[in-house]
C-alpha cells in the first residue's frame, strides 16, 4: 500500500466534496463567502476528514455518503486556524505560504469567516440528506461529540489556556493539557465521528478513541520536533537547544532523542489499539506510521 | 394578563436554567469560562429563549423540558454580541451599562468566549437528556434550522454585509437585507425551534414562522426608532433629522411617523398570523404588542 498515494486520492475526494458543499461567492454575501473559501481552499492536509472517513472504512462501511460530515470537520479546523491567526491571538501573517485571512480580508471579515465556517459545520452535520445512511440518534451523538470536542472543554479551551500561558514558564502537565485540548480533542472526535458513522460497537468505539488520542499526541509531538528542528536549521545550529527554550515543547522537557521515542511510542499505541481490527484498518495503521515521517 | 410580570417570570426561569447548564469558572479553564459567563449574565432581555418557549406553549405543550434549547439560543445571541463589539467590528466599549467583553478580558479571550458560546449552543441542542421529550428527527431539524439562521445565510451574513456597508449610502433593499439577516433570522429561528419542539403541524409551523418574521421586523424598526429618538434627545433636538442621516435606518428612509406605522403594521401582521391559535397563544400576542412600548 502506497500511503502517500492513498492520502492524495482521499485529499482530492475531500477537496471535491468541499467545493460541492460550500456556498458560492456570489450576490450580496460574495465577499464574506470569498473569505471563507480562501482559507478553506488554502492547501490544508485534510487530516481530520481523512481520519473520519478512514475510521468508517475500517469498520467495513462505505464512507462516501458521509463526506458532508468530513467536510464539516474541515470547516471547524479551518475556522480555528483563521481565529488563531488573528492579531489579538497568535498574530500570524502567513500560513501555508499564503497571507492569512485577516491580512487579505481584514480582521472583521476574518472573525466572521471563522464564525460562518463553525456554524456551517453544524448545518452540514444536521443535513437531512444524511438520514438515509445513519440513524438520527447516531447523528445527534455525532453532533454532541464534535461540539464537545470543538468547544470550551476541548479545542477552544486549549487555545484559551495556550493564550493565557504565552511567555510564561509552564509545567509539562500544562503542556499536555494544551496539546490534548487544542489539537488532540478535534482529531480524536474526527475518528469518533467516523466510528459512529461506521456503526462501531462500544468496544470498537473505545479502540478507535484510543487510536485517535494517540494519533493526536504523535501529531503534536512531531509538530514540536519540526518546530525545534526547523528553528535550529534556520539558526544554522546542529541542535535546537536555544530554540527549545523559547517555548515549552516536548523537546524542551525531554530533549530531542527522548521526544522522538515518545512519538514512536504514541504511534505504536495507536496501532496496538487496532489489534482487533482486520485488514480494513490497514490505512489507519499506515497513517499512524506516516505521521513520523511528516515534514513541514 | 400582565405581560411585564410574565416576562419577568420567564426571564428568571431562563436565568436559572442558564446558571444550571453553563460551565463553572473553576480549574484550568477558569478565566475562559469567566469571560463567557460575564456576557451571558450581563442583563440580557432573553427575547430569543422566551420566544422559543412561548411558541412551544402556544401549541399546548409544557416548555419546561426544553429550557436547554432556549439556553442555547441565548448562547448564540450572546456570542454574536461579543464578536460584534470587538474593536475590529463595531468597536463598542459599553453594552447594557457595562464594559464589553474585550474591555474586561482582552480581545483574544473575547473572541474565544464567543467561539466557546457558539459551540456550546450545539452541545446543548444535541444533549442526550432531551431525547425523552422530542424525537431525534425533530431535534436534527431544529439544529439544522438554527445553524442555517445563525450562519452565513443568516445572522453572520447580515453582520458581514453590515460591516462592509458601513459609512456607505445603502438602498432600502439592502437595509432590509441587513435587518432580516442580522437580527430577524435568529428571532424567527427561535420561534421555529419552539414550533418544532411543540410538534407543530406544517400549517402551524408556517403561521409561527410568519409571526417570527414580523416580530423580528417590528423589533428592528423599533430599535431604529429608539436609536434616532435617543440620539435626537442627546443632541437636544425635537426631531431626529440630523441623526437619521448618519446611518441608514427606517426613519432615514420614511421619517418617524411612517416608520411608527410600519412597526404597528408588522405587529398587526404577527398577531394576524396567529388567528388559528387559541388562548394559549395570548402571551405571543401580548409580546408582539409589548415590542411597540419597548424602551432602551
Amino acid at each position: 500500500m502506497d500511503i502517500k498515494e492513498i492520502l492524495n486520492q482521499k485529499r482530492l475526494q475531500i477537496e471535491e466534496a468541499l467545493l460541492h458543499c460550500m456556498l458560492h461567492d456570489e450576490g450580496t454575501l460574495a465577499q464574506h463567502i470569498k473569505a471563507m473559501r480562501y482559507s478553506l481552499f488554502a492547501g490544508g492536509k485534510r487530516v481530520r476528514p481523512i481520519l473520519c472517513l478512514a475510521a468508517t472504512e475500517s469498520l467495513g462501511l462505505d464512507s462516501g455518503p458521509f463526506l458532508p460530515v468530513a467536510c464539516g470537520l474541515e470547516c471547524i479546523h479551518t475556522y480555528s486556524l483563521i481565529h488563531d491567526d488573528l492579531p489579538a491571538m497568535d498574530n500570524d501573517e502567513m500560513r501555508r505560504g499564503k497571507p492569512t485571512n485577516h491580512v487579505v480580508f481584514g480582521e472583521a471579515e476574518a472573525i466572521l469567516a471563522g464564525d460562518g465556517l463553525l456554524t456551517f459545520a453544524f448545518e452540514l452535520f444536521s443535513n437531512p440528506e444524511l438520514s438515509e445512511y445513519v440513524t438520527d440518534g447516531e447523528r445527534l451523538r455525532l453532533i454532541h461529540t464534535i461540539a464537545r470536542a470543538a468547544g470550551s472543554l476541548g479545542m477552544v479551551g486549549g487555545q484559551a489556556v495556550d493564550i493565557v500561558s504565552e511567555g510564561k514558564p509552564i509545567s509539562f502537565e500544562m503542556l499536555r493539557f494544551i496539546h490534548s485540548h487544542k489539537t488532540g480533542a478535534l482529531i480524536t472526535a474526527s475518528v469518533q465521528a467516523g466510528a459512529i458513522l461506521g456503526q462501531a460497537t462500544q468496544e470498537q468505539f473505545q479502540a478507535l478513541t484510543t487510536y485517535g488520542q494517540n494519533i493526536g499526541l504523535a501529531f503534536q509531538i512531531v509538530d514540536d520536533l519540526l518546530n525545534v528542528v526547523g528553528t535550529a536549521e534556520e539558526l544554522g545550529k546542529a541542535t535546537g537547544s536555544d530554540a527549545e527554550r523559547q517555548k515549552a515543547t516536548y523537546p524542551s522537557f525531554f530533549g530531542i532523542e527522548i521526544t522522538r521515542k515518545k512519538a514512536n511510542e504514541a504511534v505504536d499505541n495507536a496501532i496496538a489499539a487496532l489489534s482487533g481490527f482486520d485488514g480494513k484498518a490497514d490505512f489507519l495503521r499506515g497513517l499512524a506510521n506516516y505521521i513520523l515521517t511528516r515534514k513541514r
